[in-house]
């Protein structure tokens, strides 16, 4: 018997790159049923206890899951000639998605500290920030990647001036993000228009792992007309917005004062929300608010940075009225001169801790729940639902394994609240960006934090320094 | 020239057993002034920045500190044949006291989650402690001791059931402890003379390392008469009593509409206040309680475990109001099943956002504060602000040595804030109680944490059940 050479080739299933092998995997929530054809579908409006599936094998091709199953079942042919991860009993989870953050504000951790919001940004960080040059936000931005990888963090929505200082430090560390460039109207249309070239030149830069948002400051520093001008460049470029909103019920009542509106009625009005938008901390948004999110829930997230809003006295963002009107909610960090770290399980943990005591009802915001705002949620409130928070084929290979066997974890009971209210950062061990191992062993695999620490060090006199007087905004929502 | 033999020997500067090298020593808050003469002396009404000392060195005399002084002051004889621990850039802090725990409970972590107070005591909590034998109650303190010390925790006031076995475990893992046997009065006289015989035979055991109290459960579990014996009995052995009262504001107001009288003042009714009391929680303490506590503020003390409020949705304890009236306020963890951690470094983050948001004033609780709740409160609200909780000549050598040369902490701004808002517990490098290392390189000396877990993890399922239908006791204060 001969093979017709005629006949078109059998695509054969490709080879694997990757696999990583005997770790307890994560199951989705709101999960894609024909990815986990044997487990029951999620209950989308109120996720339900949080699956785990252990003794699972992940098979990466390229940058994507290619297949998950019973680690059991594997044979050669599976395996071929790729690079094993073997990780028995280590949990593996998406990749962190920190949907809210300015990268470089690393330097200005711990120099704003135990004073009002208005006084952190009139005395301390707006005097400071003049002084920034490219080179501070390049190394800003580098520790910070190196805190978020070492963390579980795999993507990072960031806001912050010199944006392509903090792309390069994102291609350089294998990391994933999604950039915005911040301006004010009080740059002129200057700050826009640079926003906008930076949005359109960089979607899609570091080999896809780079896209792209506009980045308005704040309803409060950005004028209605620009807004209007900000949603017109980002339905033309393709891209959403990412801007800071009724951060604190103080600015909505303020807005409500002086315009008769809120923050979030603005954001309606001037087509920022039907243009899509990453609204960050949302504190401030009230019921009435609703009626704005609700017809735009495709394309509308709200960032939570819990711990931020607890060290600055505001109240936190209103969880419970968002979900149950089906607005996505993403855990952030915030920047570190007011969140004093870039650690999303400290994040989601407060988070949970805020609402429970906020809501008086401890029955509220379980740890499977706080996991489907850190993975499914965070996904979507940056519009990546599609790729990125969930261990699923076809899904994007950000891929993290934690040690559960440590001392301030066992014995296990419970493997959700064990990753919500116990879990340190460090339990982190092998983080994989877009099929890449960039930790091992919990260390980074490429990057110098000592010459790049010591160089930060020694710039911190200069670059904290006030005395010149100027200032990059003023504070009064 | 010979020596004239009947002249009196000159005792010499004892020989140092252990010098710690190039570290930086956190200068007792509310510092005995003889022991820093060049430092200003400490406004204890208001704790004002924290100082950080670089550079210093730190001699061990058996398990007492002999002398503080620069490093670079050191002669080879101040060095003799003492080992040395060269930590260059290290931060050195008091062992850290961990005011409110009950050890074992490691077993429940995770047991009893998202469920109100009282659900979790009938339903989950007292049901499970049923089946607790003197082995469980062994090896869950065993892992709490092991986590205690890697976290930096070199004292726990424990309060639980078969404290012998907690007191092995202490012994055991070298770790320094205040044991209180609880008893209800349900368990008629007999629990009470237990709880006091174990007081009376362990105070100063361990060569020390284990001191006593008396551990009544709480003020709605045991009744006004045993309160009273309590008090007279702990006044004989010389100790004081550790008991869990005002847990939450529902108890104060549950108590006064019974019988006219909140828990504190039964505390001072029953005499248990003028014997000494170690109060767990207090979040129901309110103004007119000051009546009764600050009596007594030289032997009384409050134990808050933020955390854990704020997942059971109670408010929390009322620092400004005891601050202000001069009663000491301890940090602490609380159990495992509430708290899902033993980690002191969240317990006291967790203490000063939780008052910071509760108070609206971020000015309120500053890192600083809060350094001097963990270290020098933390010891007074115990009783041991004379020879725990500070780095001073003549206190005990438990010393806590933490790494600051790590991404999330960098560069340094603050160290009080970054010892505060920043710190993991995975920070922590060295850990030294009363003069001997536990913990080196992050790691514990002596202790097979694999063999530990894995015999924790096989006794869950009997552990944890329920279907025996019978409890310790019913919750309903």
């Amino acid at each position: 018997m001969t093979t017709d050479p005629s006949a078109p080739a059998v695509d054969p299933a490709p080879a694997v790159d990757l696999v990583i092998r005997r770790v307890t995997v994560l199951a989705p929530t709101r999960r894609p049923v024909a990815a986990y054809p044997d487990l029951a579908p999620d209950d989308a409006a109120r996720p339900g206890p949080a699956t785990f599936l252990a003794d699972q094998a992940i098979g990466v091709v390229g940058s994507v899951i290619a297949w998950i199953r019973p680690d059991a079942d594997l044979t050669a042919a599976d395996l071929g000639a790729a690079r094993v991860v073997d990780a028995p009993g280590r949990v593996a989870v998406p990749g962190l998605i920190n949907t809210h953050s300015h990268s470089s504000m690393t330097y200005f951790r711990g120099s704003a500290e135990d004073v009002p919001t208005a006084s952190w940004f009139n005395d301390h960080i707006w005097p400071m920030e003049v002084n920034l040059t490219d080179r501070d936000v390049l190394l800003g931005a580098r520790l910070a990647v190196a805190e978020m990888l070492l963390g579980g963090v795999t993507t990072v929505a960031d806001h912050y001036f010199s944006m392509t200082q903090i792309a390069r430090a994102v291609d350089e560390g294998g990391m994933r993000a999604v950039l915005a460039e911040t301006y004010f109207s009080s740059q002129g249309a200057e700050g826009l228009e640079r926003s906008a070239a930076f949005a359109a030149e960089h979607d899609g830069a570091a080999g896809g792992r780079i896209t792209t948002m506009l980045g308005p400051h704040a309803v409060y520093t950005v004028d209605d007309a620009d807004l209007v001008r900000t949603a017109e460049l980002a339905r033309s470029i393709g891209v959403r917005s990412h801007v800071h909103a009724a951060e604190t019920m103080h600015q909505t009542e303020s807005s409500l004062a002086r315009r008769g509106a809120t923050p979030i009625q603005v954001l309606h009005d001037t087509g920022m929300l039907e243009a899509g938008a990453l609204i960050a901390h949302g504190t401030g948004i009230v019921e009435s608010d609703l009626a704005w999110l609700t017809p735009y829930a495709d394309r509308v997230g709200v960032a939570c940075c819990a711990k931020v809003y607890q060290k600055h006295t505001h109240t936190s963002t209103p969880i419970r009225l968002l979900h149950d009107a089906g607005i996505a909610v993403g855990i952030g960090t915030d920047g570190c001169a007011s969140n004093n770290t870039l650690d999303m399980f400290e994040s989601v943990r407060a988070t949970a801790l805020v609402q429970k005591a906020a809501s008086r009802d401890a029955t509220w915001l379980t740890s499977s729940h706080a996991l489907d705002l850190l993975t499914r949620q965070s996904a979507q409130a940056i519009g990546r639902e599609h790729d990125l928070g969930a261990l699923a084929p076809g899904y994007t290979a950000d891929i993290v394994l934690i040690d559960p066997w440590k001392p301030h974890l066992q014995p296990m009971n419970d493997l959700a609240a064990a990753l919500v209210l116990s879990i340190r950062a460090s339990d982190v061990e092998t983080v994989i960006v877009d099929g890449r191992i960039v930790v091992d062993g919990g260390r980074l695999v490429d990057t110098d934090l000592d010459a790049l620490m010591t160089e930060m060090n020694a710039r911190l006199p200069g670059l904290t320094d006030r005395s010149h007087g100027s200032t990059i905004q003023t504070y009064a929502p």
